[in-house]
This record gives structure tokens, sequence and C-alpha cells, in this order.
């Protein structure tokens, strides 16, 4: 495998190699240690996260290896003990942690890594890379899910962000609860439904007054009925007008992309419905993040395509994950910088909720050491990895049940944790025990 | 090649192929048409942008292609005749644009794309992925140069970003003038110099009293003392103490990553000084963006490394390119949609200076017909593809170029088009000729 490989070895700070270089001269490589993943708050006053990236990260972990060109570029500043170590790379220690979709709140343990330091030490760079850029999406896509209430979300932003992260964004999404995405690698490598509808160039490419005319029917003629119309390239009362006539009542959608869209919206279901197409459906699209779609909510609006808010974060493009060692040779270790104290010891779980299914608190513990709990608790902590090999489902499978994950987690907060307006998380987290 | 090949046909939007398909199928697929990529408007009320995307748009050209797995999957919902045009997909037509690391601003026509609509418009999201990702990081990555005053920036965000996207960023902030990166990846693919410390958790592996001599001892040893030792993870002036005990006055570097930087860094230096490591220089990092860089000018700061902020463009995750259809059979075409229009036809650009070489104002002009500008003045348009074939440089050394592009620019802005606060943009942008 070359280098180029989608999770190669090199995909880390060089910084992971140097401090494995030095521990494997003074011996303490073979120290068996506990990294934690874990966020010190939720990013912009959010009241929840969706943890998302469980499962490329599981696919990573196989596939994280150090080939000959890789090793030949490592000779430059590494030393041949160390090289050699990186040529057998393999991890063989244990992970468990949150599964994919499940919530998650500041402090939240949401990985452990168990094995010797050289092990858990340089997986450090890919793992929180892809937590981080995931998380960020999904947790951002949770809230347009939420606003949107119910409406279905297409996710179109691949062309907002570097063109693998939008394979991985388009995941995020789905997983999220977005009902596809525009985005074609996506579908083959992970199975997520994807959906199109048509640009403007296209219209436009149909020169002469009857143009967006001849652009649809070139359209339905292509596609058929079950389509959607780009309608406003000129004068959208027109644009539908042409629609209809093109494509008949039986059109599938028409999409308006600029424009003040709940106006729009109104006008284009009114003149639809007065045309016979009843059942042709609204896509609005056009620079919408969680409060844009929150304020279509009364409008006649059937689906929203979302672009670079969901594959941006909408304005917190990394989850803010670290990863501390936080054990050593049985013993919790932390450090102590100003402001950045971090609690040492492995810890999991709990969330507590009432009879109803509404959650009250996140109880973190250390691990093995679970806290009496007067109410009903579910344990959050799953295994992952269990000697080197993935015990945890993946594939397109485990990522149908992560979206159930989130839909149900959503489900079971208060109220208040559903609102978009920043403010105190959905659920405080309580730590017991520990040191 | 496999379709998860670096730039596979498939990073692509569902709509580009099904318009295609339509395209071809009602005989409009092969009229010449040119389709510009610019902004509408600079982010975020900056003053100038960083083109950057230039080198990895070259190289992904050659490998943006469509193998059989990805026609097995296209077949899905393609006809025959779309799926074998896929099959032989090449472009062959010719690009010009702006050089990889000029400065542009609003409606810079920085990419003209010519050839037959089916083989610009199947270009579309790839095209815009890789130039909105490593323009927004560009440039943010050129305001903390600009902040940092000539002192050397190491990008250490990988862990920040998606893994793939972190190898683009590393590439697009060197070109911005950063020094080098922690990502062996970025080195190994586009020559970035590699850069590293180390971590918390290699002071944190050495427990016990002595533990943070003995881990800088490790370091020592292993790396010699032209080593940069992390010295904030338990108390920082015995950290500088034991840093200096284990490397001697000859230490390179020390790293502060935490708490008040500008206070320590005071401190540091003072006891540095006092310990006759006079010639150790200090390097910060935490959070650091354009503005804690530049509030830090008066700190003796040797360098800094900054993370999250310059891999996710500081407030400007995405550089807000757009690629529109601005020509078909040689007459101009545009949209009238609300709030969007553009104006059609391919054009070029000027920019004009003073003698000084303190630039006045951008000039955007039909391509072909450059207006009479009473002053010095340069073409900003190179061609890059000329029949499908590259004609630019890529690779290493027009990275080299391309950062000492983005060098002269800045020299060239007017002073108030340096400030880091929101504002107008450094020059104006003047549009002549044309419909």
């Amino acid at each position: 495998m070359h280098s180029s490989a989608r999770y190669g070895g090199l995909l880390t700070d060089k910084y992971e190699l140097t401090m494995l270089a030095a521990a494997l001269r003074d011996g303490t490589a073979g120290r068996r240690v506990g990294f934690e993943m874990f966020t010190r708050r939720l990013p912009e006053a959010r009241r929840y996260g969706v943890v998302a990236g469980t499962g490329r990260f599981l696919e990573a972990l196989g596939q994280f290896t150090f080939d000959d060109s890789s090793l030949g570029l490592l000779e430059e500043f590494l030393d041949s003990q160390t090289v050699a170590f990186l040529a057998d790379f393999r991890f063989r220690g244990d992970i468990d942690g949150y599964p994919e979709g499940e919530l998650h709140f500041a402090g939240s343990p949401i990985l452990s890594v168990r094995g010797t330091f050289a092990e858990c030490v340089v997986l450090e760079t890919l793992l929180l890379s892809i937590f981080n850029h995931d998380t960020a999406i999904a947790s951002a896509a949770a809230r347009m899910v939420n606003a949107a209430g119910g409406r279905p979300l297409i996710e179109m932003g691949s062309r907002r962000t570097h063109e693998q992260a939008a394979v991985a964004a388009a995941r995020a999404a789905y997983l999220a609860g977005f009902a596809g995405t525009s985005n074609l690698e996506a579908h083959r490598r992970f199975g997520v439904p994807v959906l199109g509808t048509s640009a403007h160039a296209f219209t436009l490419l149909h020169t002469g007054p009857d143009g967006e005319s001849a652009a649809f029917r070139a359209q339905v003629a292509a596609q058929g009925v079950d389509t959607t119309l780009l309608v406003d390239t000129y004068d959208v009362a027109t644009g539908v007008a042409n629609a209809v006539a093109a494509a008949g009542p039986g059109l599938a959608a028409v999409r308006i992309d600029s424009g003040e869209l709940a106006v729009l919206a109104q006008q284009v279901r009114d003149q639809l419905d007065r045309l016979g197409a009843t059942r042709t459906k609204i896509v609005v699209s056009g620079d919408l993040d969680e409060y844009g779609i929150a304020a279509l909510r009364a409008a006649p609006v059937d689906s929203y395509g979302v672009g670079t808010s969901v594959v941006t974060g909408s304005g917190v493009p990394a989850a803010g994950f670290v990863y501390k060692l936080v054990e050593v040779d049985g013993q919790p270790v932390h450090k102590r910088s100003a402001g950045k104290q971090t609690r040492g010891g492995r810890k999991q779980a709990l969330r507590v909720a009432r009879e109803s299914g509404i959650v009250t608190e996140e109880v973190i513990y250390p691990a093995g050491r679970p806290p009496a709990v007067d109410a009903w608790a579910r344990t959050l902590t799953v295994p992952l990895v269990h000697g080197g090999d993935v015990v945890a489902d993946t594939g397109v499978a485990a990522l149908a049940e992560a979206r159930e994950r989130v839909a149900s987690g959503l489900d079971s907060l208060p109220w208040e944790g559903l609102k978009l307006a920043h403010g105190e998380p959905a659920i405080p987290t309580r730590l017991v025990g520990g040191d």
C-alpha cells in the first residue's frame, strides 16, 4: 500500500514519532498507559454534541501502517530502532468509548485508548482529525435536523470544503438525520443516499428566448417528471409556469435558490396549486443554516438543501476534542498547567433519565466503579477494539444504527436542551469518585 | 486506479452528471462555453484573499477520471451514452487564471475554464472544493504571517481538521508564508518543511518526583540539544530550570502552551538569560489566531505554533468561490436571480500600481480587450491548461514561487490594506467595458 493510502501512517504530527523515539530509547515506550479523548467544553455554548467518526476511525485503525516510502522519509530524522518499530506497527491495545451517534457533553469520556505508550501515542493525530471533523459536522447537522421539524434536509456542501472532507461530511450529516447528500463518493463509500437537482448553468446553457423551457424539457426528457426543476434563474413565476408546462402537474419538485425564501415559497405554492401541481414539492436552498431553517417553519417548504453551513460545522468547524494521557502503569496522571487541568484516571459514564425517558444528568466515574444511582441509568461506554481487533460493528448497518441513536438521543433531551440559542448544556455533567 | 483515488471522478455532486446526461441527450453538451470562478465579496469584510489550490487542482485534473467501479455505480441513474462519455472523460479545454499565491479581491476572475459544456460542468465540484478550502486557509494564514511581523509561524493544526484536509492546509499555510508544518504527509507530498516539539503526554509518561527532568533528558538523548522542550506541564519556572539542566545553555528552544503567554514569555526570557541560555528561543502556542499573534508583538517570543485557527480559516472556513457559466458560443450569459446577478462574458484583470509599487486598483475587463491605463499595470491572468495539457509549472518549485508571490503581494498593499480589522478591501475593484 502506498503511503498516499486513505489513512496512511504519515497523516501524523512529527512530534508523535520523535516522542516515540525518545521513549523507545529510555525504556518508557512499553509502559501500559491510558489515553482519553474528551472536550473541555461544548463549543459556542452549544447544548449537546453528537459523537461521529467512530466508524471511520475503526476503518482507519487497520490501514494506519507505514509502508516503505513512508519509512524512507522517516529515516531522515528517526533512529533505526524507531523505524523498525514503525515498520511492524499495528495497534494491539484496547479501546472503548461512546458508540457513534451518542450525544455527548463537556468532559464526556468519549474514547478510552489503552496499550503501550508507543502504540497509543502514534494514533493521536489521526484519531483527533477524524473525530474533531466528523463530530463538528454531525453536531451542527443535528441542530438543523431539529430546526427542520421533520422536513427532509439534503447535504449539498461538497464544493465548500476540502474534497475528501466533503465525503466524510456527507456521512456525518446523514448520521445526524439528513436525508441524503449530493456527493457521489459518499454514496459509494458509505451508502449515503444520493440526491440531485440541477444548476443555473444548465438553464443558461439553453440560450434564446425559450431557453428556460428548453432546459426544463431536456431535463424531463432525461430524468422523467420525478425530478427537481430549478425555477429561479430568471423570474420565479415564469420559471414555475415553464416547469409545469414542461413536466405536467406530476412534476416531483421545484427548487428556489435565492431571494426571500419564505415569501417566494408561499407564492410558488399558491401558483403550483393553481396549476394543479398540488403534489409538486418545494425545495429551498441558498445559505441556509439552522436559524434560516427554523425561520422557514411556517412557510410551505417541503425540503431544504444545505451547503456551506453544515460542512463547516455552522461556526464550529472542529469539535474541540483533545487526547490526553490519564493513566500510567495503573496510576492516574494529569498536568497542572494554568486553565487546562485534566482529571487523571480512566473514566466511564452513565446517563441518568426519568421514567419518561427524558435524561437528567451525565455521571462520570472512575472506570469499573459505577456509582449507585437511584434512577434509570444507562452505561454509555461500549467496547470498540480488543487486543487490536475491532469488536464493534462498522459499515452501512452500523451507520444506520448510529442514525437511530442520534434520533433517540434528541428525543431524550429536555425541551430546553433542543433550543438553538446558546446556553447551558442540555443536562449537567457530574464527576464522582476518583482522585 | 480505484475510485478511492485522491482525486477520483466521484468527488462530484450528482447533479453535475445528471445535467451532463440531459445536455448529451438534447445536443447542447457540445456547445462551447466559458465558466468563471470568482467570489462575490471578500468574506467577513477581509481586505484581501490569497489564491491557493492551483497546484492541487492542476494535479487533480489528470486524475479526475471514472474507473470501472465508479461507472458501475453511475449506471444506477445514468443512461449508457452518458456512462460511455464518462468512461473516456478527459478534460481537453483551456484554463487560465490568477497564478497561485496571487492576491485577489471580490469579483477577481480567478479562473476561466473554456471547452464544451460537458467537460467544463463536470469539473465544478472538485474545482470549487480545492479552491474554496485552500484559499480559505491561505487567506487566514497570510493575515497571521503579517501579524507575526517576521517571526516564524509553525502550522500544527492537523488534529483540528479532516485528516486529508490537514495535508492541504499545511501546504496552503506554507504557501502563505508559514515556516513549516507538523504534518508528515505534507512534507512527503508537497515538500513542506516539517517541524516538531513534544507533548505533555511525554512528560507525564515519566512518573515520579523527577519525572519532568527524566522526560527532558530522554528527549535530549534522542534528539540532541537542537530540540524544543515543553516547559508548562507543571510549573513553568521549574520546567525552564529542568530544561536548561537537562540540555545545557545550548538548548535550541522551549515551548509554552498555556497561560498568559505575554507574561510567561517575558519571565521565561529573563530566566533563560539568567541561566546563560541567551540563545535559547521561545515558542508559544495555545489557541493563537492572528489577533493573539499580534497581541504578542511586544513579548520576547521567537516563533508561534498555530493550530485550530489556521486550519479552519480563522472564522472563514470556505473562501466563497462560485463557478458560473458566463459564455455560450461566444455570447455572454448571466442569471438574474435576486441579489445574485453576475456579469456575463469571459473576463481578465489588471492590477494597477504607483511607481513605488504600491497597488491602487484592480481593473476587470472583457477578455482580450484591456483598457488603456495611465499607470504601471500588470496582467494578472496567466495560461494554466491548453487543450487539456497543463502548461503551468507545478510541484515543489512552483510552490516556492507561489510563496514568493504572496510575500511580494503583501508588500505591494497600501498599509491600511494590511490592517487585521474588518473593513473595505485593500484596493477597489473596477469593472470596465462589457455588457
